[in-house]
């Protein structure tokens, strides 16, 4: 039996010991057991697996405890993985995650309870996404604000891997730093590239950071290039968390999971109150993915119309053109914010609607329930959209969703068949281009779109 | 009318719009009253008044508002006192400590309802102290242990107040930090001397921490000197947070204050679940001040015996040796900790029964009630003794006493005749050498004892 | 005409009015010339040409001026490539390079006269290349030693380039640094691959230390990763600089440059006075550079015997072998320098003769003059040896080896005909493999091997 | 026999073989001698004695070597004095000043002759003196320049001692730096004072920087809290440091040496080149010295005329409005310096004649022959009046004018019978005003004015 003691990193070192008897307790708590499993993902990470089930098997002696010292908290690992550890020390990277994942956990458990994540009120909710951030010390006043979000699939060929690190690497050049939802593919390589782009102009605290949620954590580990790691309570925190931390957004090629991104994105950008809103928005790949954005700019086209079609820029085949587009808009968005007496860091003046804030849990009666016809507002479509393409996520990937899809069969999808066709075609390309899933498998999909 | 606007420090500067409503939504509300108040004390540091109800009177016509910016929060004063600023620009010590201010009453109103201060829990109350010391980033774990407690009173003659700066030098000269309750006299001279003795050493990361509480920052405001400054919720976790912290206490002469804290420490060191605690406790002053120690050690052992008494070490007029002896004992106390798995920074271990961590309210019903007899274990004699001077500074400095003072009198004190007559004497003296009260004003008792 | 001016960095930024003379006083003079040269060459990185006199054609009308300002010294570029700005602006990287450009000539050229470069005396020679690179600040007293030199050809395929990212990643995983002589392929390569495995440790200082000299910066070029440049004075002072500073030396693939290197450190280590020095040294390649390893081997044993082999350990395709091999040398290297009172980050006890430190000049008559026969010590015939490769890298890439090959026709270098044919199947291998010179040029060889 | 190691401190801690060499080689050596009795003076500061040569009787057996370690040298004390230590481990401040020491007179010998220490050419010695202080590190060219000169007696009574504490922690609050000539008195009480201020305005990086020259260093040794200390040649190269480092120069009072100062100073600025220099100056004492710059007023008004006068402010009193005088003239310096373009840290457009550069060596000779006549630019006799005070400097406190005055009896100061009354009665004043010696000895002159 291997065991390893960490000692503290960053803000996490002293805990009382009323929070060590919350967190430790009982070794069948649930927030022992969400811990226990998020710092699995996070020292497993570099496996090139996908599946959360599959993920964990080997590891069912994994055993994590918190000691209290003269200097702090250690943690105590009792058969970890041996993935992250060099000459049998652990890299420093994973170390740091491990104590984020434990910082996050006792403020969300402190803070709002567990089983009961969500308030009603609007306000209170991004109050509790920005409280997580802050918490995690994400915001920096001290520096200009610069964090450009990427999104893209996590299973992705190699020319796209290649050209999202170039992007990464013309972004780090022009010191903006990088956030992700953590990750392989497209969430990892504009990190590799930064770095290197960082290095050369001696940008020292240059910034990679991870947001994820214990459902895709182990899916979707934090490679351990990311310095900084926040685990948010929901999908949807996440992804609000995204938005408004954002000072331009990438997206790259990807499969389900991209296309909730941006569903979700143009859902609230099309919200009448965010006219004003400056979020640069870049859609880019390589040449060769020029068919990809092709008809997702169609998709987009026929069911939300050409007014969130002129939300981004569609970057092909130049990844110093799309860095200088997210670069050059700089100046307009933090004058905006200047205007409007908005942070630099938070976007606290963004409209997000409850629609886009209320966690929907993947049950197929709430799948089938889904309104997908053209008779609503478009913003209001976005959501829905959003919404079903969550559940191919959660069906692909996160272990609720498999649960429900072994229990019930595959989702059911339907709604206005010209909206159908289209979905149809979509996904049936994600699957073809192998996004939906690490290769190596085949795909089985987790829905049926009914048209 | 003159504004000032302040850019926040520390950790301070990004508020979420929730929290800046609760605290300035009204300016009637009790969390608004009890900011502008301290924030004003905190400005009015210099001013050689220690009557709160008439420190407050010129400026009636401060405020204090928070801003929201692009950076985070600004917080801007309307007509402040003038007395901390140079050529107009606010010092920079006081602007720390208006943040402070902000920080941690923002804290315990999140945290801990204002009104009902206390949970009945002495864990509870522990992990309170804890995290309102955790949050104010007391802890520096990375760091040798190093604070030293200095008690002493805020009304001391010149001879004194030079000789609490020459063991601040000492103490300083040996890399050891200094801790007080904010203030003037013995509470700023070790700081002071300190500060000489750090530079000496290239100590560039000196720490003068105060621990103080809304009751007594106005009678007793920081010193721009303090470079970390902490309000605790009550005087009782104040007291409980300098003798978890210290690493040494040192007494300086002093009045019903310093006596309160004195008796307060030997009755939590005389616990006999404390027996293996070590906490180096020196009392010293300079040759001038000999007859003051001789009092309040016949006042100890009369009271609480010769077990008391060897608890604490008497130097006078020897700053080095006063400061040696301190450090002397920092191995022993450093072993102690690492042999039982606490922490170097906050003493968990010791032992403080809830009848030293419950407030005392001064009212007359409840000064009058004290059982002061030699009946009951020493432990509890001291905590009511401790009570007794708690009154005493109550009704000398503090607003809520003063009032009662007023509306219904001096306090009686009652108890066995022996150690009626020998607080009578003490309390005597104090008058005699001016240190209940500021000199200048004639002091009048706001006590009788009987006897 | 494009004009740029660029802010001091470093500890550059104050020069007097004297130094600022001599440096500029005449566009004409000698140290002008070389300043601007090498400053060109720093800002023409990236450029895919090594042939000197090729590179400058196309910026004649580039120039450097020094300006004096109030916050110290600005510098001009008048018409500088493009190819290390970003947006227009210079990266910072190739920033700092031309600092350390004119920081070193400057100190060169105010220490030791530029003309007549060498000091006949072997200590006196060390203390310049010590002088250099304290002048650079390349020693940090502090930090644990752990510069690891990494040699090999600036032509090598992506296969070997690939390779040389890895081993660079596991050096970096294990917290070592990263020294090179600047350039492209194996030169790059490891810094590249440390950059990301410090990143992954939070390796926040990783050092990518390039060392050069005037006379091959133009054809090896710093990338803008290399964060320390040093320019010493010549070829000799270069290689004492890599043996003096390396906690490990670990050879790539190359061609003539590398075989001088190994040459010159193998020539060195045979002496009697270093055979108690413990210096790591690692071969290492991809699996498909095996028979590349194979015949240096078979060169160095037929020559100069199996003490020579015994000195160094081949790895083949194995990157984190290699890394470790190194890494755990360490602890035996450090407790020898304790022991023998040396510096842990400047090895003065290795002897190094005169010989090894004396300038060779690549005439025709030197080259044809050397002494390539058995019957001397090895040492001596391996100086000789790596006398004639350092006149075949001078003959391929150098300005001034490059005039002598025009004007006398190529190199003929003769000797015992065993080690003529051994050596001409060497050069033959290297010019089979592409290893003279980058591809695209068809290589026409500077020598003859007369057998 | 007692034995200290000190580990280097600063950019000091490697050395190479040669200079180890040359510092250490023999200890009969000039250079060795130099550097012990500084290193000695160093760690006797706090002696009240300025007595050469009594204060080093007590330590005839004090030694100093220096060697080399793995990680740099160190510096082996041999019955170093007990002043500087604290349980027996030295005052970090006196640590670093021995370093500073060694460094200087290293830098000195290796580039400038120490036997002939000057250069004929008035713009090479003003490179000399850059040079030695930009070795030193005393330019920080990213801070806003701010450096206050404090000139004054080494003996002044205790109300002026606190008067210059109080004028320093003004200057301290107010964010200036305080650099003076080393000692007790006014070269001690501004840091001390200045220390406060800093603190206070959380100024973490306060410079306490002292200027001075083998020759005084044993009668004015560095107080622990001077952060900087630069050991310059000679007293007149030690000058040109003040008066070029200085963005102000506040004078208070003291005897010959800061009557040296004044009249240098003058001399410089009544130069017609430098009539557009801005360099604020102000003379300030407590009320009880107000009669004190009465006649140092008249005397430079009788002397050198209402020009003269005109250059300087006296504030009597005021601690505040002395500070304030200062600051408020930063900005238009600023101006003049970027205008200009000339350094804001260092003064180099000011023109200093040669005659201020000469070192002047006080032999009967010399002081018999000084021109003190009216007839001469006044320029020209303020630079005489200099050399007469300088003289006097020496024959009080240095030891080479202890060995003049003993062998050739009294100086003998002769000149305009004008200028010699008012010299006379000035002087005069000094003795009585017990400026000239510490208080103590009773003071016997050095000097006969001849009138």
């Amino acid at each position: 039996m291997k065991s390893v003691k960490l000692n503290p990193v960053g803000s996490m070192s002293l805990l009382s010991q009323y929070e060590v008897d919350r967190l430790m307790h009982s070794t069948t708590s649930e927030l022992y057991q969400l811990a226990r499993n998020c710092c699995l993902a996070v020292l497993n990470s570099g496996a090139e697996i996908d599946n959360p089930e599959e993920i964990f098997k080997p590891y069912e002696d994994f055993d994590i405890r918190i000691l209290q010292k003269e200097r702090g908290i250690k943690i105590e690992l009792t058969n970890p993985p041996e993935l992250a550890f060099v000459d049998d020390v652990l890299i420093r990277g994973a170390h740091e995650h491990l104590f984020a994942v434990i910082r996050d956990l006792l403020h969300m458990s402190a803070k709002y309870d567990m089983g009961a994540k969500t308030a009603n009120d609007s306000g209170h909710i991004t109050h509790m996404v920005f409280d997580m951030l802050r918490n995690a010390e994400v915001f920096k006043p001290e520096n200009d604000p610069n964090m450009v979000v990427c999104w893209g699939g996590h299973s992705i060929n190699d020319v796209e891997y290649q050209y999202t690190k170039k992007v990464g690497y013309e972004l780090g050049l022009r010191e903006m730093n990088i956030c992700t939802g953590c990750g392989p593919g497209a969430m990892k390589g504009p990190m590799k590239g930064a770095t290197i782009g960082h290095a050369k102009q001696r940008y020292r605290n240059g910034r990679y950071l991870g947001v994820t949620e214990p459902g895709i954590i182990a899916a979707e580990p934090p490679n351990a290039i990311v310095n900084e790691l926040v685990i948010m309570p929901d999908i949807e925190k996440r992804l609000e968390a995204f938005v408004r931390l954002a000072q331009g957004i990438v997206i790259f090629p990807g499969g389900a999971g991209t296309a909730e991104e941006l569903l979700y994105l143009l859902g609230i950008m099309l919200n009448e109150q965010n006219k004003h809103q400056c979020l640069p928005l870049v859609l880019t790949g390589p040449e060769e993915s020029r068919a990809y954005f092709e008809s997702i700019d169609e998709f987009v086209g026929a069911t939300l119309g050409p007014q969130a079609q002129s939300l981004y820029t569609i970057v092909v085949g130049d990844a110093a053109a799309a860095a200088r587009k997210i670069k050059e808009q700089q100046s307009k968005l933090l004058e905006y914010r200047r205007a409007t007496g908005d942070s630099y860091h938070f976007n606290w003046s963004l409209k997000i609607e409850s629609e886009f804030q209320a966690p929907f849990y993947p049950s197929h009666e709430n799948v089938a329930g889904l309104d997908l016809h053209f008779e609503q507002p478009v913003s209001a479509l976005a959501a829905n959209l959003r919404r079903a393409f969550s559940a191919i996520v959660a069906g692909n990937v996160k272990a609720e969703g498999l649960r429900e899809i072994r229990k019930n069969g595959k989702y059911q999808i339907n709604g206005d068949p010209k909206i159908m066709a289209m979905l149809d075609d979509l996904l049936r390309s994600f699957v073809e281009q192998q996004r939906m899933k690490l290769p190596g498998s085949a795909y089985n999909p987790c829905y049926e779109v009914v048209r």
